[in-house]
């Protein structure tokens, strides 16, 4: 029987492809408008694996945008009834199923506030967050059955890295955008065996993901799905903060998990990882370095020549397919996993 | 033989107390600086434990003084070369050596990138990070020998509690403040036995921590010093995020350690406490409400009576002293785990 997530895991490609050719025209519009107003910082509202794609729209609206993004801290307005000043903001709410609760509450008091703008990014135009919203900007994923968020999360990077090239001057990015679903497609089918090799975790209890830069997102959500789908305890970790203490945790056979694709954020890893690797860590790693790959025990390919900040987008579906596989190598309902909720209730 | 570490725990009352009645003229000035330059927002940059008074000064920045604050992807700046604009921020680096190499790049770079000004808490006034910056408080904490930060995290707070009042209008924050050497010291001693009842976690692999609003910053601080101190596996969880999908690990018998002090933050986690209580969680719980600790295989208790915001100072007290005795249950130099080094020097 074919799980809703193995099949919302299969359609990635096509749903990139969507928005690449039908959303286009919009996130520019969208960009013109902000571009208007001037915004002097972002700050983004998020919970769970929206969250994650807040962390990579901070450094790629900050480095191709020249934006500088905060992530909320919405219990101060949900819990404390303290809502600090957003002078100048743009304020952005992401959400899955646009009706988390804390996004919506946070856009509501955006403007008076002094917010110059609201953009909500959802995959129900219909919702209560894309209604508030100044502006949104709907996924266009179809209904994600899963419990867990897969197809919805790569779309709403590849969403937030169209937009931070529209807010760009540079055209430069264009043609690696639009090779964003083929490289999807093309890393599904190079991970084929990577489901059936989850096997190895079966008896795994707790790991860690070490990533730096723009793949900090994908340590954060490979983590999540790990603990959402196959109740593994996983830690999220940026290398450099790992390496300034917890890295003592590491012992021979220590479970690491490592995103490191070629670019600057690999180029700051390397060394760590050799270190882990020589003092017998059980490296999994998903690259597309050839010597990178060659230290791990289990290496998780993606395709050659992502310019770095793309390759977010792609180098979590090896994630998904590890998680996947874990899933059912223990045995796990994947699309029901216990504990899950679909729409983030909390205030 | 008394280790660094247990004596720069007991210093803490002393310290915190130096902070309260020597230094506060000068944050005050600081603050009416602050106030000239109209900063819109605040961007903070830090790592490990500073970044955890970071989360802290999130909270209360915002909460107390309606100043929106930021955490800062240093990456982008040391990584990438590509520092965000930041026009009208105030930039804050925290670093208790003040020679992490990260705050400095970024302070460095502020005001060419539009900051209106930069400001440094170090325990080192003749620091980089010090020097750098239009504006410093040294946290006068005294040389902090132990390789885990203890007092010179406390002085961070506090000192950023104190930053916070005197960018508040509200002077009604006087007297808690003054109390709150009194309170580190009456929490030192109500958990005078908690030390030696960390030897029940001996063989305890990962944990979590739960919290949420001002004390999220504390289940972030004392999950760094168990996998610092006790190489555990201790992961960090907004409450909320938490119960958002992650909860699904929790097993009877899983090992939940949560930061409930009275007020808005316990609300919103009473239910959730009382769930993983019923489905038999092992629960160790820093508190002082009496019905929240009486849920707790462990209970560790601070004194009642403390507003909320200024209880992460005294709330990770009890982890500190849980974090030495599993160290020394477990058989770990205190003053030097492995793996650990006192300044950050990463890129």
């Amino acid at each position: 029987m074919t799980t809703w997530l193995e099949k919302e895991i299969a359609e990635q490609p096509e749903v990139l492809r969507r928005l690449v050719e039908e959303e286009r025209p919009h996130i520019a519009a969208i960009a013109r408008a902000i571009r208007d107003v001037q915004p002097r910082y972002a700050m983004i509202v998020a919970r769970g694996t929206s969250d994650n794609a807040a962390r990579y729209a901070q450094y790629t609206l900050g480095a191709l945008a020249g934006l500088a993004v905060g992530l909320a801290a919405p219990s101060l307005t949900t819990v404390y009834h303290r809502t600090p000043r957003l002078d100048g903001a743009l304020v952005i709410g992401i959400s899955q199923s646009g009706r988390s609760i804390e996004p919506a509450r946070v856009l509501e008091e955006a403007h008076a506030r002094g917010a110059v703008m609201t953009l909500s990014i959802t995959n129900d135009a219909g919702s209560p967050l894309a209604q508030i919203a100044d502006h949104h900007i709907p996924l266009n994923a179809g209904p994600e059955r899963s419990l867990a968020a897969t197809k919805t999360y790569t779309a709403q990077l590849l969403t937030l890295a169209l937009l931070a090239v529209e807010l760009s001057s540079g055209i430069e990015w264009d043609d690696a955008l639009q090779r964003v679903p083929e490289w999807m497609g093309t890393t599904l089918e190079m991970n084929e065996n990577t489901r059936a090799a989850a096997a190895r975790y079966t008896f795994m209890s707790h790991c860690v993901t070490l990533a730096r830069g723009f793949n900090y997102c994908t340590g954060f959500e490979l983590a999540l799905k790990l603990k959402e789908l196959t109740y593994v305890v996983a830690e999220a970790y940026s290398s450099a903060d790992f390496h300034h203490g917890p890295k003592a945790i590491v012992q021979p056979g220590f479970p690491l998990i490592a995103i490191a694709p070629q670019g600057e954020g690999l180029r700051t890893m390397a060394d760590s990882l050799q270190t882990f690797h020589d003092s017998g860590a059980d490296l999994t790693i998903i690259s597309n370095d050839p010597e990178t790959l060659s230290g791990a025990r289990l290496a998780l390919p993606i395709p050659a020549g992502i310019p770095e900040w793309l390759t977010p987008i792609v180098a979590i579906a090896p994630g998904q397919l590890l998680a996947l596989g874990l899933s059912e190598a223990r045995g796990i309902d994947v699309d029901s996993p216990r504990g899950l909720h679909k729409v983030t209730l909390t205030e």
